[in-house]
């Protein structure tokens, strides 16, 4: 099992059919988003980095290629042919942390077919989850307005690669730090963590619990007051706390029950015990619905704890995306059928300052004053420049949020804002369907970018 | 980064004041699903095997001590004490493919404390993730009512990771088989696979194609028929079928648009041609609800290809599961505030013909007929029978489905079947509970199953 097996067993079936064909002039293929998911008004590119990985390394190895055979019930010669098959085209794509909309590449890449076809799956694998674990982890940050937000995931993510990933993008859109000691020694993201129920129902009370915990962690502590009777628990964190003279630093955590409520109620308790300085953390099951209405009431919570629903995305866990072929051997191509219609070219995302992206060929020229969002990071399979860190990613996040819409920053009934199509793609689009139409049986455009070879 | 670090914070700041102090008493812990996410009858158990793995192996190298003192900003020789402590408990669990229902233990851990709670995190990860797409895969089961299902989910699942353990737990509820080649190698699954719009789109029509793709596969083919004009792609595709004299095992397959009338259509041209063996496969954002309209409707259809939906369970991609402490020491031990108490004590589930399951103490006597759900399945740190195979838990889902009512099997509004309490349990809770409001201040009961000798 490898990167290289990870993958649908028909990428494997049509690349050995395009060898035996010699079918090996170079593809693009673009992969995007088709519609956003309800309830956002962006998405933030995320997993480019995984997926130039991934790429940087393809080989298909010997025991790939009986694994392959294997799958497929055929000796290993007939599987021979992809042997030693690497990744040498290029890639466009969107930097992480950028913010992106509907139709809007992602990526695009440029190959032989076989080498374009192969990687589909694990490409498509890495760039939608990520995509949409940072979307949701982005508007959490949004929620707190400002207020640190920690990552509590790992306990529900899709596995232990999922919980590291949550961790990274949760860092990416601008959190505070996770509870995974593997993800934040990894990657450089603050470690946080506090105490369990259990911890406080293995002692015979709480104040021997927080004063047991105090005695092992000499710097600030968290204590998690609400096993029994919160408010009662509150009073005895504060005793606590007073007692040991710790206040800076410290805070106390509220798991359950009227999180508004409950946080007033103990920063009353904490305020009147000369403890100002004692933070209030909330968690259980909170994402951005919860965090903005706590926000809004104006509960007294500084720092928000999210998990499950956020490191599963929970209310939009996975994206319609698709990896096309736009364009091969310099015909551009697209998909009719039903409403699934795919526009052909290789294509360049254009950003303006205060007004919708424009969706255009490549090869326009940049309108004035935008940005173009595709950045070449990979030629002949070797990135272009080294691996971005997350901090990287947080920096481009934050610059486009700037300019991003209230209206697609809000977290109830967000507005994306669609982007336009340039003139030359509709042109292409039309042009490419008229050809198919026209052809006496289905079959691939007659209308051309450049030199049909085969 | 190993398995021991892939863990919240907290179980390690948790354990260092356990060691600190002293309270190495045997804890048991157990893990169970609060409520059933709407939608569910039933959950299916899964996640044990990789838990157990994980146990098994567990131990913390001076690696793992150097990244909890990097993660907590404290000298290694602070985390020292939790050099070499290794899983030697034991745990008694439901095995895989059994159904569950909410508030029965999926497993429960004895073993001294902090190794009990040190496992926590990863414990819950596992059992969690794999219960939900488990029971997401087993309603797709039921919806195609007997017609094969294949998982497709790959290039949606949170990750390469995820994407294996879809294909395995699909087959445990009974897929025929998976799109995944590394995960079908792996784990001897039926590999599955057909072409991508893609392949269709780099020819000059469909018909050189599917002759193609027909070159390189001497073996059972099928056709993707929707790429351009479906009726006239199924057309084509009989015709080259016709041809080649290639019928037996061979499909076509729809990906897009009324999949019920094109369905239809394409049975009727398939026919027309003299090849009623030729089947049908669907695909395209089929969960169980798409499965059965279809199935309802009499669309014909042969196998049924489900991808994203079910690889993230999209419409319940996490359970509300808890992983509690319920004894320590030989004292019961539970939870208050909120809503969300927990009952105390080491406890068994009893599965009784036509009735509804009963959650026991441990030590209750076995009703007449029923069947304890939890079984010892480590001792000492060490599996108490060999790794069991997808294929076991494949035959004790069918078994336990036989006996599951049909209000708990319908795919529309599924009512669960409530496990009742045993009286013996009822009155433990009730104690400890009195014990609890007892205390002058909060604090665990004083009522006790066994020595109190911290």
């Amino acid at each position: 099992m490898s990167d290289v097996t990870t993958t649908d067993l028909y990428e494997v079936t049509m690349a050995l059919s395009y060898l035996r064909e010699d079918m090996r002039a170079p593809a693009i293929f673009s992969l995007f988003v088709r519609d956003l998911p309800p309830g956002r008004g962006f998405l933030v590119a995320a997993g480019l980095e995984s997926a130039l990985d991934f790429l940087a390394d393809y080989r298909v190895e010997r025991e790939d290629v009986e694994e392959f055979a294997d799958a497929l019930h055929r000796p290993v010669q007939d599987l021979e042919p992809l042997l030693g098959l690497s990744f040498d085209g290029e890639v466009r794509a969107v930097p992480e942390g950028r913010l992106v909309f509907a139709g809007e590449p992602l990526l695009e890449v440029t190959a032989p077919l076989p080498q374009a076809q192969l990687v589909e799956t694990y490409l498509l694998n890495q760039l939608c989850h990520q995509t949409v674990v940072a979307s949701k982890a982005a508007r959490c940050v949004l929620a707190a307005a400002g207020r640190p937000v920690v990552d509590f995931s790992l306990r529900r993510t899709h596995g232990p690669w999922a919980g590291l990933q949550a961790a990274r993008l949760g860092a990416l859109v601008g959190f505070a730090g996770t509870s995974n000691v593997a993800a934040a020694v990894a990657l450089g993201i603050p470690a946080s963590g506090t105490m369990a129920h259990s911890y406080i129902e293995a002692f015979s009370g709480e104040e021997e619990a927080f004063r047991a915990f105090a005695r092992a962690h000499p710097g600030p502590v968290t204590f998690l007051v609400d096993t029994y009777d919160t408010e009662e628990g509150v009073r005895i964190a504060a005793r606590v706390l007073a007692d040991l003279r710790r206040g800076p630093g410290c805070a106390i955590r509220l798991d359950s029950g009227d999180l508004e409520a409950l946080a007033r109620r103990a920063r009353a308790v904490l305020d009147a015990a000369g403890l100002a300085e004692v933070r209030i953390v909330a968690s259980g099951g909170l994402d951005e619905y919860g965090v903005d209405r706590l926000v809004r009431a104006g509960a007294p919570i500084d720092v928000y704890a999210v998990g499950t629903r956020v490191g599963v995305a929970a209310d939009a866990p996975f994206l319609d995306a698709a990896y096309k072929l736009v364009e091969y051997d310099g015909h551009p191509v697209m998909k009719l059928s039903s409403a699934k219609v795919t526009a052909p070219g290789r294509k360049q995302v254009f950003r303006r300052a205060g007004r919708p992206d424009v969706i255009a060929l490549a090869e326009e020229d940049l309108p004035e004053s935008a940005r173009p969002l595709l950045r070449t990071v990979m030629r002949g399979g070797r990135r272009t420049c080294s691996r971005k860190h997350w901090r990287d990613a947080r920096r481009r996040f934050q610059e486009d949020l700037a300019d991003l819409p209230v209206s697609a920053r809000r977290i109830h009934d967000p507005e994306p804002v669609p982007p336009e199509r340039s003139a030359a793609l509709e042109r292409l689009t039309a042009s490419v369907r008229a050809d198919i139409d026209a052809r006496p049986g289905s079959g691939r455009p007659v209308a051309s970018t450049g030199t049909h070879a085969r």
